[in-house]
């Protein structure tokens, strides 16, 4: 059956997997003490053109926001993101369970509008009573969105602007780094997200890797005996010769942003198709991830041979589907999908 | 100079310290287990109309909301309260702090809707990933609320009913609990919240005590090793008689609740010279908590003589403020508030 | 009945209750923002002769270790007490609730050894595996100690200098600091105290007040943001003033000092008395606690007119038992035990 | 260079890496929802010989404790282990950061006693105070041993009797579970585990897989919601399936202990070599883990040529070394190291 579910329903990349496999030919020290994981972390330095950053390798997205949220945001102070943020829905209180509330602003579209971010800061050190609120001492965007949308270079410079006015460093979660860095048209590249984010995470999991997202901080601002706080946080891999093969294969010859492009490729084909049948798509997103709002029959008729992912319902008799594409989707299974529309 | 600033600045009721003071001519055993506790306790069983209440005194309110809440809540669950609630707002996070998520649903003048906390919680389950979410645990009101309003007994029962069709116990924050029972036209008992509610608690700081409040459970529900955890909690009054005899005072001779109407008849007296002199009260509310909008020439003058508390910017021109009366405000002080306006 | 159980069993000393009735003739503002907390605390910081002490009231004594070991402790480390510590033994978890370890070395008497604390840290440090470990963060002691057993002053600068030798605080837990510093032959001052001690605490609750424990801060080190810290901790009293009240009382012409040595030459009497009599004192110790080691039928025969405290099970047919004086014991009361021994 | 550094220096048995490469052409849903996933958990069962066992899958050692211990630990509890438990001197104060405080007693070769288990809880349960302390609420061991020292099927089963007796679950951790069952002249298979541990984890990261932790949950005793505690816990792989593919390959023919046997006849000929050699072993263990106690000339002539690992300092002059097999150890690898000895 074909299906367009999500983006992490196979398990890796060929190259990937040979990486893998060729570890397999040496013994390496634990804990990412090892030349593999060193080289690869060299190669995201590398990709980065900041040869100061500090790259760490952990296992899963909501393994990484705990891990970074909780040690970059103080313990009087909570996480500011968009109420749609991964972390306030579907990360299952992960935040909260290391001690930090979660605090929330609108969402448009998945983004967040730094004015407002400034106006919640603003709010909260004129109340007379803020001693008694949680301090905001975090941000968090993720690039793309929830909804597949992206920030601009200057949408995100200027959120990162405004947390610096407040002293809170800017985290931005790139589960779907790849995918949004490499939309036609995207004004943003890694350089430009090292240079503007103060801590952000390639995300592996969903482009490419079995599993692994590489956090970068890029400030000199890594958290005080961070390998102590992953192993507190139960989140450092025995093994983590097995991530640093795996980014070390991705930050080869540009594999990472090539893959993700292609299922930014097939998304935009699908997209076309999807207005050219009249679809109504739910809003403008232009990565991997697309939201289309249909009617009960429609969804009946499509899942009979495809796959799709249930985001919410829209109304009574509608519902929002997500069609989500991958770097492992291919030109065919695009073109039996668009038959099926 | 006057004050209308809040409801706990004045130590306690005469009555309150004389009980104290005689304490202090006995011997007790430490922690709560001395004989003046398990008075007190008594009184306050009796005046519940449940022999079997099991009932605790803490010090204080944000205090009590973190130990009830974190104790009633499953750990894979957060706390619902309306948007307004003080845990969400005012507590510095102190429910975080515990481990769990504060959930939020929009309040009306400080008042949750139980129609729109069976939605949230339908919209939860319905939710084909709520497995990744924070499920919904325990519900949490206050009665009075934020906004000085208070729930009939037809409303607490009904979102008593919400909570318990989604397995939640109905905690009732009661830190004005005196001035929301002893309204005018009231419909409510002490009795009737402990029949509705799983667990409550009746607030002593703010209606007579020097400090302390009154956790009831009511269902035979109390967390299973309560002293434990409230030790764990560093909520555990060494010399617990001093609540004790606290308690003892305020409910011999219905003191706790003639006190608590003292304040409703002041803030009557003052809300009737607000309509007749023209201002525009914020809205509706009985208790003796008056949110009113002035202008800032109005500020101004009033501050001159008399402490009222700031609430929020209704506008660029527009503030609302708090005028606030207790068990200990006096006619003379009404009068001269009157005057003033 | 006599009894000679614990140190908490009376309300408070008369000037104390005399000092919050008075503060019942006024208005305060709330949450230690009052002028009373003020000028209690200005008393405190010359009873300490450290014009820029930072002090801070809370209301019990394991709600203060909670507190201060919280904040100060890094969050990849833990804290260090001899294993027979408060806060290791008799807090119900209420550190680890915070998220800390508590690291523990052996207790002489109750006592930490500066040179057994040097060679913990320095066994840390000296193990390769050390990232993967509880970084020792802070140091606790109490002064005097669970065993009534005090430290010199050159014995509390020496833990000091190690703590310090390994960039950690030291904190002075003196829940019976009072008669610690009073005892016959003491060579340490209050001033000492807070020369040598990066953070202690004047214990109230034991000494005089209804309760209550007062936080110095003697080297600018004050945690950020300390009061959302309390308050997050749930810790954060709404009628500070209560508290100012207390204190300001016990730091007027000296009371605070003078009813603890009562305390001391109350247990020096019976000490006396003991040895004279032929008891076995478990170990020397100075202060008002005196632990004595005792069989059956004397336990028998003394319970039947006096409250003594159980300690522990020294063997099959002997208890550790302890005679606890306070602040408030009478010669008579003295007289009383010194006849029934 | 040789290295008998550990037994997680090499990425995965061959046939494990192939079971990810044949995932690899299929789309699987994801957080272990799969089919594979399945197919891996029945083996499992089948193996434990306990067809209702509830199987998890996670990706570490540190991590599936911490998840473990949180969940089956009451909130006013701790986890008993020995001293030498990994939980108390490894995991960085995982199990505290989640709130739980590790209780420790004394180790014999890394072994508890039950007798020292049931002392502990008795006295704890005799202590007049005991609702101020942690209750003893979960009982950890490793099987093997930090030592290397296995339990007697009645060794264990006197372990689970004792932690019964005070109704607390008795947790085993398996991270070198392969090992430990395929000891020559072992008395205990994994069905007498599944019958004695109320829950336990077959390690995978040591013993031939990637990574991966296998729990089995042995008496209906999974904790409530445990898919969203592992979330909260940042534990849970989006792509499970790359679990349940090795965890299959490793359940299917028995080769999770065939490969786990190799270790140990590795060791068997070390330690041979080593009695041979007139080495002085630190104590006996009969496991892939050697222990000797070596002067500083033989470590720095034998580090010349193979890595070997670090345990602490015997005394000035001498070091406990670790000589580690695993199941990759192959016996040209033995004999080079016997040649160096």
């Amino acid at each position: 059956m074909l299906s367009f579910e999500n983006d992490y329903s196979r398990a890796a990349h060929p190259a990937v997997l040979e990486a893998v496999a060729e570890a397999n030919n040496h013994l390496y020290s634990g804990y990412g003490s090892d030349e593999l994981t060193e080289q690869a972390k060299a190669k995201i330095r590398e990709a980065c053109g900041q040869p100061d950053a500090d790259v760490w390798f952990l296992v899963g997205g909501t393994q990484t926001n705990q891990v970074v949220i909780d040690t970059i945001t103080p313990a009087y102070a909570g996480m500011i993101t968009v109420a749609s943020g991964h972390p306030n829905v579907h990360e299952a209180g992960a935040i909260e369970f290391s001690g930090h509330k979660v605090l929330t602003i609108p969402h448009h579209n998945g983004k967040m509008d730094p004015a407002e971010l400034d106006e919640f800061c603003k709010t909260f050190y004129a109340d007379g009573n803020y001693e008694h609120m949680v301090f905001p001492g975090s941000v968090y965007v993720s690039q793309s969105t929830e909804y597949g949308t992206i920030y601009s270079k200057a949408e995100l410079q200027a959120i990162a602007d405004v947390a610096h006015t407040y002293d809170m460093p800017l985290f931005v979660d790139g589960a779907r780094l790849g995918y949004a860095l490499t939309v036609t048209g995207s004004d943003m590249t890694l350089e430009d997200m090292a240079n503007i984010a103060d801590v952000f995470y390639i995300g592996g999991t969903k482009v490419g890797a079995l599993f692994g997202e590489a956090i970068v901080f890029t400030k000199h601002n890594t958290p005080k005996h961070f390998l102590t706080r992953i192993k507190q946080h139960g989140a450092l891999l025995a093994k983590g010769f097995v991530l640093g093969a795996q980014f070390d294969a991705l930050f080869t010859d540009d594999l990472y942003f090539k893959i993700a492009r292609n299922a930014n490729e097939a998304a935009d084909r699908i997209r076309e198709a999807l207005h050219a049948k009249g679809y109504t798509l739910t809003f403008e997103a232009p990565t991997n991830q697309i939201f289309v709002t249909m009617d009960q029959p429609t969804i009946d008729r499509l899942e009979r041979d495809v796959k799709l992912g249930f985001t919410e319902k829209a109304d009574d008799t509608h519902t929002v589907m997500r069609i989500c594409t991958s770097w492992a989707t291919t030109p065919e299974e695009v073109d039996q999908l668009i038959e099926l529309l």
